[in-house]
Order: C-alpha cells, then structure tokens, then sequence
C-alpha cells in the first residue's frame, strides 16, 4: 500500500519559485557581508551534546534536537538507568549528538578550536539552518535559516558604526527603505537601574520596560512592583518612560539623568559615538533610534544592542538584532575574547518583502527560451540553436517529447517563458526559425545562420 | 571547568578558504543547472522515519541518522517492547523523525507532495547537505554535499543528451578538461544475460563484470563460477571482455552480439542515438566511452546508466554519476513517473581541483583593501573612502583598532590583501592618502578629493 507522504511538522519544503526568492534576499545579505570584509564559515549541523546543552538555559536544553545514537544504542545503557524509565536520565545514555540551535554557540566553538588559524579581528559571517523543537505556529518553523556576521577580536566601536551602515546597505538595495534600527547600549541600562537604586532588580525591571509598547505605562508599573521593585525607584524612572526627541536630544537628556552612575555615562558615550560617526559618515538614510527600553537577551550582552524594525505599514517584530558580548568563547575555555555581531531574520524578510510586493519580478524568470518540439530533426536543429544560447548564458530549452504544440505552449505559458522559438519542417527546409514573443504575442522570422541577431535583441 | 571543543566524527568545519573553494564549484554547478532550465527546490533536513525507512536496503535504515522524539518520549513505549531492551524494536517507538539519506527520495515525496502544483517535464535541481552513519574514512563523510539535477515526466532520450552535454560544461567551465563519461545501458546488460542463457544470474553478472579494472578477467571468471553461472556462459561472454574501438565501433560489435535480443537491441539503438546526436551537436569535446562494466545501483537504473571518471592523472573514483529510472515516485502511491538525472560528487571535485591546483587564485581573495588604523579622526577618514569603494562593489575594510602599525600590515599579509590604504595625520592635513601595493611593494599618493582615479586603477 503506497504511503501518503507528508513532511515533519514545523519543516517545509520550498518550491522553484520560493527559493529564488530566499536566494535573492540571502545574495543580497551575503553581497554586503562580503563587500564588508567578512568571510564565510560552515559547521557541520551536528555538534557534540555537550558543545550545546547548558549554553541556551534549561528551555533550550529541552527544544535541541537529540541524535540517536547509531547501532545497539540501548546496549551502553546501564541497568539502573535502564530501569528507571526517565526519559531525561536515559537521553544522555542513547544520544551525544545533537542538531545545532543557533549559529552563535557553533561559532564560539569554531574560534576556539581554530585559534591558531585564525587571524583576529576575525570577522565571520555563516548562512545555515538551525532546528528547534519548538512548538510550530505561524512564521515559527522548526528548521530555519540564520544569516548571521561577527567581528571577534577588537572592542572598537568602529565595528558597531560598520555594522548599522552595512544594515542600512542591504535593506536599500532591497528596497527597504522604511526600516527603522533601535540602538541602546547594555551600560545605559545598568547606569538606569544603579540612578533608581535597583541595582538588584535590572533583569526584572529590563524585561518589564521592554514591554512598554505593547502593555503601555500602568502596566509595567504594576509589572514592576510585582517583581518587588519599590514605588519610589518606578517613580525615579518615570522620565524614562516617555523619552523623545532626536537621536542626540534623546542622549544629552540620559547624560542629565545618569549623570551619577559611571557605567551609565560610558553606555551614553558609546551611543553618542556611534551616531556622531554615522552623521559625520552622511550614514543616517536609515532612520535610527535610540530607545532605552530595548533589551534583547540581556544576560548576553555587554555593550551596544541593536535591533531593526519593519516598516510601519507591515506589522511584524524585529528583521534582524545583535549586540556587542564581552565573553563569546569563556565557556569554552578561550578568555576575554570580546565580539560584536548582528543577525538578518530571513523569514520575516521574506514575509515583509511578500507583503509589500517587492520582489523584482526577473528572480521568478527560470527560463528565458522555450524550443518546441517538431520531433528529432527538427530538435536536433533546435538543439544546436540552444547549445548557442547557453553559451551566451541565456537559459533556454527544447521541450523533450514531440506532443501537441498547445501542450507545449501550456507549459511555456506556466513557466512564464518571454520567449517561444518554433523549428518546425518548413523552417527547417528554409534555414529559419520563428520566435514568439509571449509578452506581446508577436511573431519574427530569424535566419538559422545568424542567430546572433535574435540574442543581440534578447 | 572548560570544556575541550570537538565535533562529531565524521563532520567538518568549513575555513573561509574552504567555503570559498567550495563555493566555486557548487556556484559553477548551479549557474549551468540553470541556463539548462533546471530550477531549484529545497526540503527539510528532516524527513518523516517512513519516508526513509524501506528505501535504501537494510543496510541502509541502518545508516540513516533518527532523530530521537522531544519530550517525555519515554513514556510512550509499551512495557513489552520497553522490557525487551532490544535498541531495533525500541527505534520506531523513540524516534518519529530522521535526517535525509539522499536528495532522491525526498525529491520523489516532493514530487508526489506537489504533484498538483508541479508543470511536468519537471527539470529540478537541489544542492543540499546529506548525512550517513557511515564509518568515517578518508574522503568518506557523515555529512556531505550532493548536487542533482533530474527531469521527470518525459521519457525522451534527449535528456540524455543534455545531460552529457551538461557535465560537459560544467567540467569544462572547470577546466578540467581530461574527464571521461562512461555511458551504458541496463537493457544492454539485459540483453548479455539473455544471450548468454545467465538471465537470472543478472545481478551477479554485472557485480563481477563491474570489478574487470580492479581485479582482473581471471578473477571476475573466478568471482562469476562462484555465484553459479555456468562456464558456458561465462564462454559466452568472453567478448565483452575486451570491448575495444571507438564509441560506434564498440556499439557495432554489441549489436551483433546481442542481435537476439530484444531487449539488448534496445539498449544499444539508445546509445546510438545519444552517440549520433551529440556527434550531430559537435559535442563531443568531453571523451565519451561506452562501458559494458558499468553497472551502477542496478537495480535502480532502467535505461541508461551515466558516469564520469576524473582525469586519469588522478587516481579517484567517479566524480559523478546519474541515469535513467523508470519508477520514481510509484513507492509513494505515483506510478508511472520517469525520470533522468545526474548527480555532482561535490567532496571529490573538490581534491581532484585541489590536486591539480585548478582553483582559480581570485577565489582566496576575501579582502580588496585594507585601511590602516591611526586613530580616530583618521579612521573617520578612512571609512568615507571605504564607503565609496563599497558603493563600486569593492571589498574593503578598516582595521578596527589603533594598534602598532606592524601588526595591522601583519594581519594585512595573512588576509593576502593586494591593497594597503594609509590615511596617517599628515595626509589627513595634506588631503591625500597612500596607497601600498602590496604585491609590487611600491606606493603612490592619492588626493582624498579624488578617489575615482584609484577606484579606476584597481
């Protein structure tokens, strides 16, 4: 009995007409990458157990996809283990392989087992799926790409300046122009908690103003006094909550309100850097905001956060983020390795670009000439005709069987094929060959020596 | 206490210089798979156990890699299968999911999957990685490249001639000029069984027939006796031993031997007609060479059987490989599908370019121009030029920090960067900046106004 097939859910697969336009989008990042100075890594989608659990907390441990191991697998189990029935204690004792999570933990890895190869400042970029075993829902998968770029080595800010302009590179030429890039720097929001005297509680109160967009002021109030955060440090931060101006007014006003915490006014100095370099480097047509609720993993982050935001007109999160983190490779036994790097979401780009139709309508062309087929003399004169058109990089093709033409002019009309040619038995006889414009629906008559002439017009 | 960072054996990291040689032959592969008409599609790494399982043989469920169920997966194992503590019966029970063993299988769901939304003749192709659970060896991978392009739908023999014409380019294109395709036909070989009276022994036949370069005639009798075929037919077979001549000769021969048979018949008017018509094509640049030995997952082949040997200067297997099959999709519920198509050997192009030092040198080129670090106003500097040169697509960079300058033209050197741009205080001043040819070892001086002129010059 045949099987119905059916794929894993949270996975998919991609038809001819959606890859090109991953393609496009994934070009277009990996163009700039490369024009930045970065240079491409692959790690293999198979990493040791113990490479990635305890690096993304106790839910990332139980969303990473486990291998089993090959062979009589349960023959290594002991009996103890064996007899408990615990999924949990037996996992370890029949899987030390897992699929990779992300391509940061992998990354860290390669840095410290290549270190004596590498060059630093190493700066990486690695395009590659990554598998969660999240529960799937619309625009989660479990298998997606990450197009991630990293600079490791150096603590230069220049490096932050870099990267907003390289954003701003590849969403132009995307023709994204309407993003907006969120900057706020770890440093300001410690100074923010040491100023309101809650030092102890910058995670709880990070995550809460985090929210104030989507819950609005009372809301995180309430969220913070829930987490034990005292009225009169809420009261302190009220300025906070309603921060506006430009760029630079945004910033002269946190200089004034941090203006006793030493590690604040450093998080100030280093966002005013950034924007005073981008001014001075006429890098400001993406518009850039400061904004001091963004948080974005804190616990990871050291220095500068970034993240971008969609168009106003798509509602969607973030299409791409990153930061600066002071210790990537600790954990593995490499110290004090400092890097900075951001992320570009595939998938919501993809959505974004689909929802605002701009794809380029050539990326969907994936045949430019259609031969029909007359049967084998005629093909084979067509073929020596294509065998031309390839030559000259053009993607062209003779229909493989001799079936009625409507057939044949069906599948060109699918394909969205420009171009039909037709070398039937007079054309043949005659040293001609007859191309049809699909577009116009007009016909010209060519010479079968000088088909130089039909490419010069293609 | 660190952890000492490894991967699991059997995978590789990929160094920039890798990816990047990588890269060329998989963009080369693809840029001819395109102007050939072939269009991409991607599925998931994953594939649903049943998909796989049943498709390979029995060796190989074994080697395909199961992914073990998330959760308490545990708890949904019966207490009789669980107290057999058998690893074959608890497999199924633990792991609904496994890594893909080959592109074939998957294409042949996804066909089957879309089959309403799919134009047939379906030319696709897909360039995925694909992991075993092999014992690793030398040029042996548990994670591997492989490069297809099939057409299905049409049974028309001139997808055979593209197809040859198609490793033609691409070898070409990769200068490797000295390839030979190896042609047969699985009726031919019918055929020989039937005129030698070993019609069931096919298998056996073409197993030792296909071991004639490595053993030897002696040996392959030897290896055909053992198996049961009777010595009169061995006798019979003798001719094919030493098959000689040109393509066309060789065919002649055949004919004759195998003039009484239907089936055999067949198989050489198809060769023929592949001979004749890229004889007609004048595309026989790359040698082409009928092979009665050439055998090939026989029992998957139907038609023609493709494969092509690296040059002879290099002692390697095949660098690729492909052929017709008649029932691609039948085993999920599709029948009468056929197909044609052909598979690149990314791992072994890649050692045999390496061998013969055929990689083109621009590919280790990952950075154009490197801008010396003097300090922050001179970096500002620096990245106004650095964003003109990116603007002309040039790769350039400045190094992010104002270290000795010894070490900055240290890092310049390692990267191999042909161009060393100075914008020291002095020319800061004076408007100018220095550039240092880094191959020549000269250096000449630019006005900061004009930056065209070097832009020109590159």
């Amino acid at each position: 009995m045949p099987q119905k097939p059916a794929i894993p859910k949270g996975t998919r697969d991609f038809s001819p007409r959606e890859v090109a336009r991953r393609n496009y989008i994934i070009d277009t990042i990996r163009k700039y990458f490369r024009i930045y100075g970065f240079m491409p890594i692959e790690t293999p989608a198979m990493e040791n157990m113990d490479t990635l659990m305890g690096k993304y907390g106790e839910e990332g441990d139980r969303l990473i996809f486990k291998i089993l191991n090959s062979g009589d697998f349960i023959r290594k189990v002991d009996d103890f283990t064996y007899s408990s029935k615990d999924s949990r204690s037996l996992t370890p004792k029949i899987s030390d392989k897992a699929l990779r999570y992300d391509l940061t933990v992998p990354f860290a890895r390669y840095v410290v087992m290549h270190q004596n190869e590498i060059d630093f400042p190493f700066k990486r970029y690695q395009i590659q799926p990554v598998w969660r075993a999240d529960r799937p829902q619309k625009g989660r998968f479990r298998e997606f790409y990450q197009c991630d770029a990293d600079v490791v080595g150096p603590r230069s800010l220049w490096q932050e300046v870099e990267f907003i302009q390289l954003y701003g590179a590849v969403f132009s030429e995307l023709k994204l122009n309407d993003v907006q890039i969120k900057l706020n720097n770890r440093k300001v929001l410690s100074g923010i908690a040491e100023v309101i005297g809650a030092k102890n509680h910058l995670v709880d109160f990070t995550v809460a103003l985090d929210k104030l967009d989507k819950i609005g002021r009372e809301a995180v109030i309430a969220e913070m006094q829930d987490k034990g955060i005292k009225m009169e440090a809420i009261e302190k931060a009220r300025p906070l909550f309603s921060l506006s101006g430009s760029a630079m007014e945004k910033l002269d006003k946190l200089d004034d309100f941090l203006s006793h915490s030493e590690i604040g006014k450093e998080g100030v100095e280093e966002l005013r850097f950034i924007i005073t370099s981008l001014d001075a480097l006429d890098s400001r047509d993406t518009r850039i905001e400061i904004d001091v609720t963004l948080a974005r993993g804190l616990n990871y982050y050291t220095g500068t956060i970034m993240e971008v935001a969609p168009p106003e007109a798509v509602a969607m999160g973030s299409i791409g983020g990153g930061g600066r983190y002071d210790d990537l490779t600790g954990i593995f036994g490499l110290k004090d390795v400092s890097g900075v790097g951001i992320s570009f979401g595939l998938d919501r780009i993809y959505l974004v670009l689909e929802e605002l139709g701009l794809f380029p309508e050539e990326i969907d062309q994936t045949l430019d000439v259609l031969f029909i087929n007359f049967g084998n003399q005629e093909a084979l004169q067509s073929l020596k005709l294509i065998k031309k058109l390839r030559n000259n990089g053009i993607k062209a093709d003779l229909y493989p069987q001799n079936t009625k033409i409507q057939k044949q002019m069906k599948y060109a009309n699918n394909r969205q094929v420009p171009y039909v040619v037709m070398i039937g038995e007079e054309e043949l006889n005659q040293g001609q060959f007859v191309v049809k414009d699909m577009v116009k629906g007009t016909q010209k008559t060519y010479q079968l020596q000088d088909p130089d002439l039909f490419i010069s017009e293609l």
